[in-house]
């Protein structure tokens, strides 16, 4: 079956998705691209949109103690843990439509699909339309999901929004969070309750396009390690009265180091390891430096990411040994913030082949891949809920207004949610 | 003779360069270091220092028509052309009190201890303080000189004072330099009238102290080959999402350049060629770089320096080779701004040789060099005067206060270049 034929299996589906894209964008729509403030007014207005359509196709709706919207399914048999789907309805400033939102609405019509079919599942399903998943506004990303499972700290909730300053705990608070709990680190949600969890999102980057994919699923998401500051300190100098053997040259110095790290990473992607390496922040200090000055400063950021902790690990490893050997053999020093860890997430195997059959089954290409950004699914998974991902393809990225998911893509990736949960639930 | 001796040799001179360094301190002290503004009042006071002290021992004062001081010790035979010698007297914000006067303040000595001697020149002799040499104040360097030998363009005079606005043709207006000559890029000094120029200047490097040299004699005057930016374009994207082969890294494609120009710079080191090579400035862009983001874009500023042009021209090519070679590879573009030339000086092999063979007399170390600093030398040297330079020894590099000139070394090299301007005048 092509991709472009799943609009034709469900077309009551694609008719809810196109109403419901179409009433997100223009409640969203800024003059640039779509703003859904997270815990803000935009986030609930989308909530709100959803749970309207959810209980017109006579599927209860309801918000639970950390605000979030969730639409359910009852099955036959109340003692199963259930299934859940979902993803996050709120978006960065002057961002795209689908990112979060797809995940949303497909898993709407996957409910209502099986509501419809006559044949209630054995065990229920739970639909999650969740808020705050952006890290825009208050630097801190997956704040919904991990308010169900009690992870949001004191110092989570005194996190000032970006524009307005206000205190993520007021936002949440002026949402209708249950902040009692949430302040004690409660969860409102038990993991055992949830047999799994399944997030259909967009791809964020440029692979599936570039590989043709209409939909791939996610094996894992990449943690990482960073620094938001590296720092070689050189010795300033004069450009033209200083020769290269009494130079201290701190950006050749950074130079060498991150031409090594690239090297490093090529080698270590060629035996077969998950791993990308960015240094996003570069640059000499404003404050002091000058065309015809030996610059005795430099500062960058480093970032790796990686599936496995152990390719993290080793790859740091790799970096400290190059610093101490650029330090020796060129009079510099390197100095580093404080190391910060983000663990990687595994995803269910269970669940990933389940997915991927369901593809092959379709007919479509099955290229799963890492997720190299974060999601709610990672969340959901450290938690111990069995989790999975379903990428549909997207061009341009996301977080701006250029994301370019094709319908027949979502159809496809809709297509697949609704057989897995369907199949999963029976 | 050791260096400390040459204090001995010239005691009155000892006693009026300690006198004259202290009056310019006191002058131009500015709580953090030296500030003689170029074509400002610092400078003038310090003009007025000089002249006060000529004046004193005897020797005719004024200032030429580019307001330059310009003392005088008249020869006996007035149809030969004369001997200058001088320096700046004019100083970066911030800076150290040894970077020009030193210079001015030996001609001095020289001048008054040829005086002195109760047996007049041939020839006679010139010393020059001149004016804005330093490019702080207008981005331009060498204005003095350049007004001297016609070569300030509308341009040049129109460009604004850094930190008042204020034109550089009414900053020289304000000292009372004739800007209509000036402005019509007349000559105010007929380079025939000059047998030769001789500057005394500190090392603003660390090689003399590194070699243990108190004076050393200038080979030439490096020129450069410079982009104010260089700019490499790649595409920015998500630095999870977007895996090695599918990025466009502006940072890695700029950092594969600038170690592939470094490998070249030490091979041609290797070779016996004078090359430095200077990345002062270096970024990304503050309006759009993140820790989580490839970069889309880095600048940075090019810079090479040589004592010769075919080296200069070489280096250039090997640069825009590899640019080419990045981007064919990484799918990165390199653009530029506009390249800029400044002209290697050649020092004239006859007055290098009398400064050498006086070294070698006094039983000082001679290994000449390059100076990678440009100097009013340059201007001198370019508008057809046969020139050269001598540097003393001095620690910290110049243009902070910092800088950390001996007076034993200084006195060497006063005793140098007396014995040179007495030499080639008598």
């Amino acid at each position: 079956m092509s991709a472009a034929l799943f609009a034709e299996a469900d077309a009551p589906g694609r008719a809810l998705a196109e109403e419901l894209f179409a009433a997100l964008r223009q409640a969203g729509d800024d003059g640039v691209g779509i703003t859904r403030d997270s815990f803000g007014v935009g986030e609930s207005q989308a909530l709100d949109i959803i749970q309207a359509a959810a209980e017109r196709h006579g599927l209860p709706a309801a918000r639970d103690a950390g605000a979030n919207l969730v639409v359910t399914l009852a099955g036959t048999d109340p003692s199963l843990p259930v299934l859940a789907c979902g993803s996050h309805l709120d978006s960065v400033p002057q961002g795209g439509n689908f990112d979060g939102a797809a995940g949303v609405i497909a898993g709407l019509m996957a409910l209502v699909r099986i509501a419809a079919s006559g044949r209630p599942p054995r065990r229920g399903l739970h639909l999650y339309a969740l808020r705050g998943e952006e890290s825009a506004a208050f630097g801190r990303a997956y704040m919904g999901s991990s308010a169900l499972f009690g992870q949001l700290s004191a110092a989570d909730l005194a996190l000032p929004h970006a524009k307005t300053g206000r205190s993520l705990h007021d936002c949440m608070a002026g949402v209708g969070a249950d902040m009692a709990r949430i302040s004690r680190g409660e969860p409102l949600l038990d993991p055992a309750s949830l047999a799994g969890w399944l997030e259909l999102h967009i791809e964020q980057g440029p692979v599936m396009v570039a590989r043709g994919l209409p939909v791939s699923v996610v094996t894992g998401i990449r943690g990482n390690v960073r620094h938001r500051a590296v720092t070689c300190h050189g010795e300033a100098g004069h450009s033209g009265a200083v020769p290269r053997w009494l130079r201290k040259d701190a950006a050749f110095g950074a130079v060498e180091l991150l031409h090594r790290l690239d090297g490093h990473w090529q080698a270590l992607l060629g035996q077969g390891h998950d791993l990308v390496v960015t240094t996003g922040v570069l640059g000499t200090d404003p404050a002091e430096h000058a065309i015809a000055r030996i610059p005795g400063l430099l500062r960058f950021s480093f970032e790796v990411r990686s599936q496995s902790q152990a390719t993290l690990d080793a790859f740091y490893d790799l970096f400290l040994e190059e610093c101490r050997a650029i330090e020796a053999e060129r009079g510099v020093r390197f100095s580093m913030e404080r190391r910060l860890d983000t663990a990687p997430a595994v995803m269910d195997p269970g669940l990933v082949e389940r997915l991927r059959r369901v593809i092959r089954d379709l007919g479509l290409p099955d290229e799963p891949m890492a997720s190299g950004a974060g999601h709610d699914s990672a969340v959901f998974s450290n938690a111990g809920v069995p989790s999975a991902m379903l990428f549909v393809r997207n061009e341009h990225g996301s977080h701006n207004p250029r994301e370019a998911m094709e319908m027949a893509d979502f159809m496809a990736g809709a297509e697949v949610l609704w057989r897995v949960l369907a199949e999963a639930a029976a």
